[in-house]
């Protein structure tokens, strides 16, 4: 970032965003900010379809949907390559990319951001033990389809291997920085030095791409002069934004709007409820825990007497709670699976990379999550079905690697009785020797890990042990004090 | 971090620092949070020495003074070894250091933060351009002397080279991460559920020692009910503080107290004005600056007409104005000098992390700082003699670094006539090639990077080139445009 001629001047205030993008240029590299339709630049996205750019790379977190967001530049064809952790939510853009139109890198999203960290922070490269193991690892998920979504042949593009290491008996993959042409960031407020402040969970990827970007162009919703801001409370210094422009307007598009007493909770039937149940016994007073969407998030519903935990969101929350009445709907305010919450006393915001360090540093100290598979060895599968909708890993691969306690719940067999259990995992690994313990409605599996052993250690009372044996595709010990599953 | 015990329970609050240091044991790993005497927790450190334990390795960025801060855990000989970047204000220090009775890991301070955020952040190293090319990618610089100050022979502790590599054509090392047994930070307030605030420049690296601790301990001002504090303004959230506790009182001692219009400016003499006018036209308006200590400072004095720029401090302060009236005295207030300063509007604070994230990005348009030697190749050394008094490198090699513009300032030879432009540093690096533009008082060089030419462009109207060529230990080219300097 050092030989680039930035434009000294005073004042970095811009009328439109039209003119605040008016060098960027077929080809340019976009650090683009926002977590689902939340705290994206939405007049800058606008304008860049105007503009009529092409050939973009374009490095977020989403891809926006079909008519909002990045879509609208997938809908137009002006990007070439998208860096992103999930893509779930746009059709327009897995018909693109499995036809072989569109270049996309998927990256977890905690390496993601700390990519972008690592670019705005002069690190070229770090190591990570997100991904350890997979595809990533190996290189082997393309980048781009040939045309009509062949795998191999003329046009496909494959990523590079990532290079392992071991330190201190663990290995780690080497991640290298990511850095931008343009910034395209979304803050609440600027101040006229370009000092940026965020609002609740609209800051998620925002910093971290500010900080990449040779130039960066911040969209605000009010621009205030310099000095009114608290100093102590500014969440991006002035130094990293280079350009403000103030947009009339904000439509802040909600993806899942969940109310409190909605009708979108989905019937529990007894078997969910055993696994929902005893997945409730794993909290204990004081925990900060991430749960998956599904079994996972039900199980908060179901705390002990006297039990407090704090969950942890790793779009950039810490302590959330129930569902938003209808007049507490905040279009800022969204969980990871971009369901409208609401905060807590003691909650707090940050952004993506600090999100993905307190997870990857170990602070988190339990992750409930499902998976499609499960082997004695440890390994999960939850993230891709080869062939199916492409949707990307999210956070799973960051959350599972973290080192601290893994717990799977889920249905102990697919539809039609296939085995999830394993002894060896036959669909892409979301982490490899991960998994603590398995929950289903049949049993509670342990998984040892210096002797990669699973261990049967809870048996539901309404199967036998040969039951379990014909539901599981894995060999497994049972444990000496075999207990009945409560 | 993953199988360390935390008492989980949802009360985090301690009645006294000796009751939050419980289980601190002889041998413990500590982090310490704080810049030179600011943002120290001294409740915790005063208790440390009640505690009585020894073997401490005590990280740091500063050893606080002979009787205050970590100066009193040196007085004690409870600490064997320290990892800090600057410990020039502590003599006990240094004699137990040349002594061999003191271990000391000198550190580049970005790199000491950095470090700590990866240990926070289970990042388990990443690569850097900070100190390459020294003695601490060689590992020369001793942990430990032996008896009497002895360099080779028994009780001699060397560090271990830093492992080198090229990306982009530019050489980067490889540190590792950093974590501790217990972190001892001071933040100004703190909410029931652990989470942070911390005042002005007193956040430091209290927040990057705090993530990388096993069991964080904070020392507040103030606690207040969970909910009480906005969460976008929660500067760390409780997920990393496990015990609270508040002190009665804080001394906070103020290092260098520099008031408005007192006595501390030297006296300026025609040859330094020479010097510290012509860096002066170094700035542009809206430059973002890092200006060392004496002539660079005086810089800003001679702004030309027009021009603003903002100071970075790299102690986490960005836009900081002249020094305090008596009333506007602040402890929590103070530059990279430890010298007392002023906000001015639009001023914002961060965290040591940040702060060089933002030097090592490149985010810092220009640094302007003094040398002992510069080499006709950019190299330059300015940080040690060896020999003499030991003070450590601070954030020199972390800024000279950056790959933006560095200038230096000096008088054109040292004492006695000895040649400080030389054709090869005989003192020890601070960075290899990475001068830009010398400025002396007999004339001005550029450095062509890709030449390696050292190339005088300006000279004084006192002097001729004969003078010129007589003061200089390093071969130099005469542009064939010379100018007068101004």
């Amino acid at each position: 970032m050092s030989s680039h001629k930035r434009c000294f001047s005073s004042s970095k205030v811009f009328n439109t965003p039209l003119e605040a993008l008016h060098d960027v240029k077929n080809g340019s590299k976009l650090l683009v900010g926002g977590f689902g339709l939340c705290g994206i630049p939405e007049g800058l996205i606008g304008a860049l379809v105007t503009l009529g750019v092409t050939d973009l790379t374009a490095v977020s977190n989403n891809a926006g949907v079909d008519n909002f967001g990045l879509g609208q530049l997938l809908q137009t064809g002006q990007i070439k390559r998208m860096i992103s952790s999930y893509v779930g939510e746009n059709k327009k853009f897995e018909e693109l990319y499995l036809s072989g139109k569109l270049e996309v890198e998927l990256t977890p999203q905690g390496t993601l951001a700390e990519r972008l960290r690592a670019g705005g922070a002069g690190i070229p490269a770090f190591y990570t033990p997100t991904a350890a193991g997979t595809m990533i690892e190996s290189g082997s998920f393309p980048i781009k389809f040939g045309a009509d979504g062949a795998l191999t042949g003329a046009g496909v593009v494959m990523p590079k291997p990532r290079e392992s290491r071991v330190f201190n008996g663990r290995k780690y993959i080497m991640e290298e920085a990511i850095t931008g042409d343009f910034s395209l960031v979304k803050a609440w407020k600027a101040d006229t030095r370009g000092n940026l402040i965020f609002r609740k969970t609209a800051r998620n990827f925002n910093p971290d791409c500010a900080r990449a970007g040779k130039i960066t162009i911040a969209e605000v919703e009010e621009i205030v002069p310099a000095g009114s801001l608290d100093p102590d409370s500014i969440h991006l210094p002035g130094i990293f934004v280079h350009r403000i422009v103030k947009s009339a307007s904000f439509e802040k598009r909600i993806e899942k709007r969940t109310i409190q007493g909605g009708d979108k909770a989905p019937a529990v039937n007894p078997m969910r409820e055993r696994i929902i149940k005893r997945a409730a016994k794993e909290f204990r007073d004081g925990m900060y825990v991430n749960l998956g969407i599904g079994l996972p998030t039900m199980a908060s519903n179901y705390l002990p007497p006297g039990i407090n935990i704090e969950m942890q969101s790793e779009n950039g929350l810490l302590g959330f709670g129930p569902y938003p009445t209808e007049d507490q709907v905040d279009a800022d305010l969204i969980n990871a699976g971009k369901e409208t919450v609401t905060m807590i006393p003691g909650s707090s915001t940050f952004s993506s990379s600090d999100s993905f360090a307190m997870i990857r540093g170990g602070h988190v100290d339990l992750t409930i999550l499902g998976a499609l598979q499960v082997a004695s060895n440890g390994d999960l599968a939850n993230w891709i079905i080869p062939g199916k909708m492409v949707k990307g890993m999210g956070g799973a691969m960051d959350l599972v690697s973290s080192g601290t306690r893994v717990v799977v719940t889920m249905e102990h067999t697919a539809k039609g009785g296939a085995h999830k259990l394993l002894n060896e995992c036959t669909l892409p690994l979301t982490g490899q020797g991960v998994v603590d313990c398995v929950i289903t409605e049949m049993g509670v599996f342990n998984f040892e890990k210096n002797t990669k052993e699973m261990i049967l250690t809870e048996i539901s009372p309404d199967v036998s042990l040969e039951d379990i044996r014909a539901a599981t595709g894995a060999s497994f010990r049972v444990a000496e004090n075999l207990i009945s599953m409560e």
